[in-house]
C-alpha cells in the first residue's frame, strides 16, 4: 500500500559543451526536485593538449575523464539535492552535444586515455564544434554528389564537417595509425551509456543524423573505398546494435552505481543527442511544432509525419526524435558563441565597468542599451558566420561578416545587430522547410538564451511568429529524464512521457506587427548578402580563410 | 652690421580638426624654435550646439571663436618658447582643414556669433567632415552630368558632399533665412586671415579644389540655377579676392598684433589648406612626389606639368600648391578617424588595462601586438568606409565593412585589418593616378599618424614603395610658415622656400618583397569588395543608411 503512493523518480543528465548537469525530477510530471552542474575540468581543447602538443585552427577537443567526473559528482548531488531515495529512481538517461565522437578499443577504453597515445590529438574526442574536417567534407559531397548517393538528400545536399564521416576521414588521413588502432567509433552520448551500463548501443538518432544511416544502411563500401581506400574499414568501428530513443540500453553496473549512488541494474536509457530530448522537454515531439534550442549554437528540431527533402537542412531521420514521426534537424553553428565573442573580444571597458558598477553582466548591460532602439536604427547588417554555417549553407570554412559601420557606430549597435543576425538566420531555416511544404505550425524557444527577453523579443519579430518558452530550468536533462522514465517503462513511449513530464509555457513572445514589417525588409537585405557571400557571389570569404590557414602554419 | 646677421623667423599656424598649433621657425632652414598647442574648447560639435538644440546625423560644425583662441594663445606661447624677438618675424601664415566653410556678414562677423541666429545649426561653420550635405551632392553631380558642366571632370567626375556648393545648397535649402543672411560663404583658413589683417582674400587653393573654380570661371548661374532659383545669389558671397599661395593678404592690425604680440603690419600670408602647406614642408612641391597626410583622413597631393583628368580623384587644380604647376588632391575620408572610433567603441577593456600598466597607449599595444602577425594571418578584410569615401568614389553615404570574423578573432586582428585597409584605400588612389598617365614618381608621409611605425610599414608594403617620411614635428605648421616667408620677401616663391625650409627625411620605409607579393593578392579582394559595395555591386550600404536615417528620425 505504501509502495503505492510512494512517488517515483527519473535521472537525466545533460553533457554540453563546457559542463555537465544532472536532475531529479518526478516521473508523474516532469516537476524539478534538484539538479547539479560539474564544469569540465579540461573546457573544451582549442589551443592544445593538457601537457601535449599545440593544435591548428578549428580544433576542438574534449577530455572523456571529464564525463566520467559529471557522472561521479552531478548526479550524486543532484540526488543528494533531491532528497530522494535512489531506490525511488526508475532509470536514469544521459544525452551529449553531437557529433562529439571519439575512438576506443574494443571495451570502450578511449584512445586518447592509452599512455602511447596521449599525445596524438586524433585519439581525442572531437567535439560537435571541431571545425578542421571541412576538407573532407568538401571531398564527401562532391564524391556523394557525382556517385548519387541516395542518402545525400536527406541531409540537404550537404554533409557536415561535424559530422562521424568527415572526421573519422580526417583521423584516417591525418593519423592512420590511430585509426587502425581505433576499434570503435562512437558519439558521445553512446559513449557514455556503455560507461554506465556496460553495454555498447548506438541511438537511431546519431546514427541517421550523425551517421548519414538511412533506410536500414549505412554510406556503402563502394562509396567509402572512393573517399579512402581503407575507408570502408570504418563500417566495423560503428556496427554496434541500434536502439531507439527511449529503449532500455542496460542497466547500471556496479561502478557506474558507485559513481551515480543509484543502485546497480537500474535502467539506462539509450544515449540521445542533447536537442533532440530537449524537445520531447519542450512538449515539441507533435507535428508540426518546432523546437529551436538556443545556446551557444543553436538547432532547430521538428518532427513531421512524411520525408521530404529540405534543401540545406541538416537531415531528416525516421524515428530521430520519437519512433513513427519522421524528425527534421536544422542549425546554425554560431548563436551564443557569437554573443561572447563579442563581450570577450569587442566590448569596451567602459561598459565592462558601468555592468560591474550596476551589477549586472555585460550582456544585460548591452541588452538594456540596445532594447529601444528602432528596428534598422543603427544601420548595421551582419552575417552570422563566425563559427561557419550549419544550414542551410553547410559549409563551416565561411566566416562573420558586418557592413554598415560608421565613425557613430556603438556597441549596443553592433550587439544588437548580432542578436538580429542569428534571428534573420533561424528565419532562413524556417523558410527552407516551408518552402518545400514541411508546414512549421509552432515554434518553441529552448536552451541558455532564452533567459535573454530582448533576443527572444527579436526572435518573434523577425520570425513574424509567436514564440513560446517553456518553464524549465535545465530543459536538455529533463528531456534526458523523460527518456529515463519511457526505458524504465513508466510511460509507453516518448510522445506519451513528453506530455506528461514536458515543462508548460513560461510565457509567449508574440510579434509587434510594425517591427516584423520593418524586419521583413531588413531580412531581405540579410538573404542578398548571405546569398552573396555563401551562395557563390563571392569565395572571398574563402579564400580569406586558405591564407589565414598558410599563413598561420608558415 | 648687426643687422645683416640677426637670423629671421616665420611663424605658421594649422587649424586643425581639434585643436590649433602655432610653431615659430628659421627662415634659412627652417629649423623650428617653438611651438604651442591650443586644443578647441568646443572641439566637434556633432551631438548639439553649446546650449542649443541637437544636431542630426552626419553633422560636424565647429566654433569660429575657437579658432581665434588659438591665435590668442597658441601664437604667444609659440614666440615666448622660441625665445625670438617678434620684431625679427617677417610673416604669419595660416593653414586650416578644408572644406570648413562658414556664412558672415559682410564685415567678417560669423552668423552664428549673432545672437538672434546662435540656435541656428546652419549658421554654424560646417567642418570638413560634416557629411549631411550628400543628397545636395548627389543632385549637384546629377544636374552637372546632364549639362555637360565642363569643370566637373577636374573633379574626377564627382564633387563632393564636403565642399562649398553642396553645403551652401544644404544652407539654402534648410535655412533659407541664414543664407540669405550670409553676405559672405567663406573658408576658415581665408576667415582667420580675414581676421589677421583686416582684408578678404579667397586662396586660389580653396577656390579650386573646394569651391570649383576652374580655368578662371566659378560654375555659372545658369548651373546654379539649374539646382535652385535662388543659388545664383551664392556667387555674390564668393566673389572675395583671387590670391595665390605665398601672396601677402595684408598686414597685421593692431587687434591681431594685440592677440598674437607680433608687430602690427606683419606680413600675413594668403590662406591654405591645411594638406596643401604641408607639401612645401616636405619637400613634395616638386612635380610627381606625392605626399600623403595620414591624419583623422588622409590627404594625397601631388603637383605634375599638365592637367589630366583622373577619375574619382577629388581635384586638378591649376596653381593649387604652387604657382607653375597643376596640383592633384585625392584622400580617404576616414583614417585615423576609424583607428580612434576602433579604440573608443571595440577594444576591450583588459587591452586598455594592459596598456596602462605598461604606460603606453592602447594605440602602441594594439601595433605591438598586430606588428608581427603574418600578412593574412587574421583572415580579415576591411573597408575603410566609416566616414564615407572620398576618393575615388567620392560618396560619403557609404560605410565600413568588415569580413572574415570567426570566434578566434582577436581584437588586435581587428585593428591590423583596419590599419591595412586604410593602406588599401591608398594605393587605390595611387593607381588611379598611375592608370591615366600621371606619374606618381616618389611617395613622402607626414601627418599624425606618422608616428604608428607599423602602420607605415604596412604602407609601404602595401604600395609596393620606399616611404619617405619628413622630419618634422609640426608639418603644416612648417608649411604655414614657409608661405609666411614667402609672404614676408624672403624667398621669391613657394618652391624655393620649400626646398630650403622643408624638412629632411627623418626615415624611408622600404616594402619587403614577400610581404609586398601577399599583400598584392589581398589588395585584389580589397579592389573586388570595394567595387561591389561602391561601384554598384550591391547598394546595400546606401539602403542600410537611409533606412537609419529614417528610423533615428522617425
Amino acid at each position: 500500500m505504501v509502495q503505492r503512493n510512494r512517488r517515483r523518480y527519473a535521472v537525466g543528465v545533460d553533457f554540453g559543451t563546457l559542463s555537465g548537469r544532472a536532475v531529479v525530477v518526478a516521473v508523474d510530471d516532469g516537476a524539478e526536485l534538484g539538479s547539479a552542474v560539474h564544469a569540465y575540468r579540461h573546457g573544451v581543447l582549442t589551443d592544445r593538449l593538457p601537457d601535449g602538443p599545440s593544435l591548428p585552427p578549428d580544433w576542438a577537443l574534449q577530455d572523456p575523464a571529464d564525463h566520467l567526473d559529471v557522472l561521479r559528482v552531478a548526479v550524486p548531488a543532484a540526488l543528494a539535492a533531491a532528497g530522494v531515495d535512489p531506490r525511488d529512481v526508475v532509470g536514469v538517461g544521459v544525452d551529449a552535444t553531437s557529433c562529439t565522437v571519439l575512438p576506443t578499443l574494443a571495451d570502450g577504453t578511449p584512445l586518447c586515455a592509452l599512455p602511447a597515445l596521449r599525445d596524438r590529438p586524433h585519439a581525442w574526442p572531437k567535439l560537435w564544434k571541431h571545425h578542421a574536417a571541412q576538407p573532407q567534407a568538401d571531398r564527401i559531397n562532391a564524391v556523394a554528389g557525382d556517385r548519387g548517393e541516395p542518402w545525400l538528400a536527406r541531409y540537404g545536399g550537404r554533409v557536415s564537417a561535424e559530422w562521424q564521416l568527415a572526421k573519422a576521414l580526417e583521423l584516417l588521413e591525418a593519423d592512420p595509425e590511430v585509426f587502425d588502432t581505433a576499434q570503435r567509433w562512437i558519439e558521445a552520448a553512446d559513449w557514455i551509456v556503455w560507461r554506465l551500463c556496460g553495454r555498447e548501443t548506438r541511438n537511431i538518432s546519431a546514427a541517421g543524423f550523425k551517421g548519414l544511416r538511412q533506410d536500414g544502411r549505412d554510406p556503402s563500401p563502394e562509396f567509402l573505398a572512393a573517399l579512402h581506400p581503407a575507408l570502408p574499414g570504418l563500417l566495423a568501428k560503428v556496427d554496434g546494435p541500434l536502439a531507439p530513443l527511449g529503449g532500455r540500453a542496460g542497466g547500471l553496473t556496479a561502478e557506474a552505481a558507485g559513481w551515480t549512488g543509484l543502485p546497480a541494474g537500474t535502467p539506462v536509457a539509450v544515449g540521445a543527442i542533447d536537442a533532440h530530448v530537449t524537445a520531447a522537454a519542450a512538449r515539441c515531439v507533435a507535428l508540426g511544432r518546432m523546437l529551436a534550442v538556443l545556446g551557444t549554437s543553436t538547432c532547430l528540431i521538428m518532427n513531421a509525419d512524411a520525408c521530404h527533402e529540405v534543401p540545406g537542412v541538416c537531415g531528416v531521420v525516421d524515428g530521430g526524435v520519437s519512433a513513427g514521426s519522421w524528425a527534421y534537424e536544422a542549425g546554425q553553428s554560431g548563436v551564443g558563441d557569437i554573443f561572447a565573442w563579442y563581450v570577450e573580444q569587442a566590448l569596451p571597458g567602459r561598459y565592462a565597468d558601468d555592468a560591474r558598477r550596476r551589477g549586472i553582466t555585460p550582456y544585460e548591460l548591452l541588452d538594456s542599451l540596445a532594447a529601444d532602439q528602432p528596428v534598422g536604427g543603427h544601420g548595421l547588417l551582419a552575417l552570422d558566420w563566425h563559427s561557419g554555417n550549419r544550414s542551410v549553407l553547410m559549409d563551416h570554412e565561411l566566416s562573420g561578416v558586418l557592413v554598415g559601420l560608421t565613425l557613430a557606430t556603438r556597441p549596443e549597435e553592433i550587439w544588437r545587430a548580432l542578436l538580429e543576425a542569428t534571428a534573420f538566420g533561424a528565419r532562413i531555416v524556417v523558410e527552407a522547410f516551408t518552402a518545400v511544404g514541411v508546414p512549421v505550425r509552432e515554434l518553441t524557444a529552448a536552451g541558455g538564451l532564452t533567459t535573454n527577453r530582448l533576443l527572444l523579443r527579436i526572435y518573434a519579430d523577425v520570425l513574424g511568429r509567436p514564440l513560446h518558452v517553456p518553464d524549465a530550468a535545465h530543459p536538455a536533462a529533463l528531456g534526458a529524464a523523460i527518456h529515463a522514465a519511457v526505458a524504465g517503462a513508466a510511460y509507453p513511449d516518448v510522445p506519451t512521457a513528453s506530455e506528461a513530464m514536458g515543462a508548460p509555457h513560461r510565457e509567449t513572445f508574440h510579434p509587434d506587427p510594425a517591427r516584423a514589417a520593418a524586419y521583413d525588409e531588413l531580412y531581405a537585405e540579410y538573404r542578398a548578402l548571405h546569398d552573396h557571400f555563401g551562395r557563390g557571389g563571392t569565395d572571398v570569404l574563402h579564400r580569406l580563410r586558405a591564407r589565414r590557414n598558410r599563413a598561420l602554419r608558415g
